[in-house]
């Protein structure tokens, strides 16, 4: 039988190279490529890694690998479930991977929970090539729904305590769970006092992207935060995530409960999750970018989806040909984008922004 | 003139392929070479990144690039001084890029900040490459020492405050400065309530190491921590420091002042840096293992540098062509390594250790 072979692995390295990151990239060592697939959705690639175990990539960009799931899985569902007072039906959108749906039942509390992924590849390839994340797919607790996650909830009648949604980055099909309408339906489906958790980007990478979904998120819950987790396999070796409340004044960054047997999550880092860096702490609560800033640097390649309420930023800097530092953005395109931004720092098109040592 | 070229450099990619960080590598895309040069101790290479500014690489290890370097230098020079009463005199050891200097030189109690780097050539391109780095290296408060850190420590009289150990890995030139007699010399050279910090690794990465660094200081400091910052240009995204007292009860996780114009500091993320990851906690605290361990996986390219009190662990997993969870060590070298750890836990050569799903 012929090997398998897959366009992102050359010289037995996979190589996460993406425009959502341009200029850097991850590369894994490959022992050998388990599953290769073209879905109804997305490129499916399974493989073994030399040190990192067996790693699930979907259209080119990694998802999780056996060696540092736990810190994505664990955060994304313990963020919002050990702040509730009594989570007892969850649901998780995206997410076939299985990882989360072992980090819902951890909560004893937790009676029911509902899967519903777009792609059955990725339930099926996670059966096979994933079974410790995979496994309680089959609990009993555990219905699986393959489908849209924004058409199952807006079909659906059933309301739930905490969702989850565990998806892959906003440019491909899970591009409409960053929009408003899928707000929307989250807090129409949400029981009174109800927590959410999204995946939401790396603050290295997206920020101008995080607050955009902030943004969105904010006319539907009356409380929204940003946490974030590292994992040495996403871009920039770190996650983040909007987890939001219905209940206004609730406190999600304090945990009203222990979880049993996690190996990244504990009382501690519940509450250090939402500790941000001051760049990030200073562009998502008083809107001043403070990042240095490379001379000669433009935006290229902006992705800005219209509508959506989602915009991809950051990455897009190129470098010069001296290092003195300067004005890395279009100023006049950063005060389009949000004119509350750069009020009272608005200059000249071409000026340069004064930057401290 | 002929282009510069560079071994690490290829297809426009530089990789930072190392057997420190086994099957794992990042690449950086490379707009153009700007310098490269055997020193006297290391390979020193400096180019233009697409989207990471300027970037040093000492012996094909990224050191720092103008985009993400804040951090780092931040982390490292502000947890030991802002927790400090009334720092005057600092000594910097390695950091000849310039950054950790120019974060010292915030606080305005500093009178006094010498730098001791053994390698002239990389204090000689930073200020070429990295001005927004080195320039305060010119200051009058500063004095500028090329030697052998150990030696200028064992040779002078002078006493400091805090001493900032901003250095490369531990196989390289830095290899004395993780070593026992290193730290008696710290001990000696601090004033009384003396703070010290050094670059301590990836928890993702080197968690043995982190250990055996943390013992070795112990003897000589009564307080001694690992806190950690997120850096996406090196290994896993993250890196740790010692940061160590010689005031018995010295409470280094609380800020004592604020510190200006920082970019990643600021108080609350001085205290979260100190909140570790739960298997991070565990394996420092209680001397347990919680990772994933991956089926058949054994340790390979294990370098115990005998007597050093340094030892490489963690990233030389290798990979299974199942995915069931098993032992990934050999649970005899563990238990060789430090009894204490598998106390209770140990189990035949050969017997896999049991994991919670």
């Amino acid at each position: 039988m012929a090997q398998l072979s897959h366009p992102k692995i050359q010289d037995g390295w996979f190589r996460e190279i993406s425009s959502e990151w341009p200029g850097q990239a991850m590369m894994l060592k490959v022992n050998r490529i388990l599953h290769t697939e073209q879905s109804l959705y997305q490129d499916v690639l399974v493989f073994e890694s030399e040190t990192y175990g067996n790693v699930l990539v979907l259209d080119s960009v990694i998802q999780c690998t056996e060696r540092d799931e736990f810190s994505y899985q664990e955060m994304i569902a313990h963020l919002p479930l050990a702040s509730h007072p009594n989570p007892r039906r969850v649901l998780v959108v995206g997410g076939g991977d299985g990882g989360v749906v072992r980090e819902v039942l951890r909560h004893k509390s937790v009676e029911h929970v509902t899967l519903c992924d777009i792609d059955e590849a990725v339930i099926r390839v996670s059966k096979q090539y994933l079974p410790h994340m995979s496994a309680l797919l089959t609990d009993p607790r555990v219905t699986v729904h393959i489908g849209d996650g924004l058409e199952f909830l807006a079909q659906s009648t059933s309301t739930y305590d905490a969702i989850i949604t565990d998806c892959s980055d906003p440019d491909g099909p899970a591009a409409s769970l960053f929009q408003q309408p899928y707000f929307e339906l989250l807090r129409d489906r949400l029981n009174p006092g109800g927590h959410i958790s999204i995946q939401a980007e790396s603050m290295w990478l997206h920020l101008h992207s995080i607050r955009e979904l902030l943004n969105t998120a904010r006319p539907f819950f009356p409380v929204v935060e940003y946490a974030y987790s590292t994992v040495p396999t996403y871009p920039s070796g770190q996650i983040g995530f909007l987890v939001a409340s219905k209940e206004p004044g609730d406190d999600l960054r304090t945990p009203r409960r222990a979880v049993p047997d996690t190996r990244y999550y504990n009382p501690h880092i519940h509450r250090a999750a939402y500790v941000l860096p001051e760049f990030c702490r200073m562009f998502l609560e008083e809107g001043r970018d403070i990042r240095p800033h490379l001379q000669k640097a433009k935006r290229v390649n902006h992705v800005a989806q219209e509508g959506t309420g989602h915009t991809m930023d950051g990455p897009q800097l190129t470098g010069s040909n001296t290092n003195k530092i300067g004005a890395a953005f279009d100023v006049d395109t950063i005060i389009n984008h949000d004119r509350t931004v750069l009020k009272g720092r608005a200059a000249p098109r071409g000026s340069k922004l004064p930057v401290s040592l």
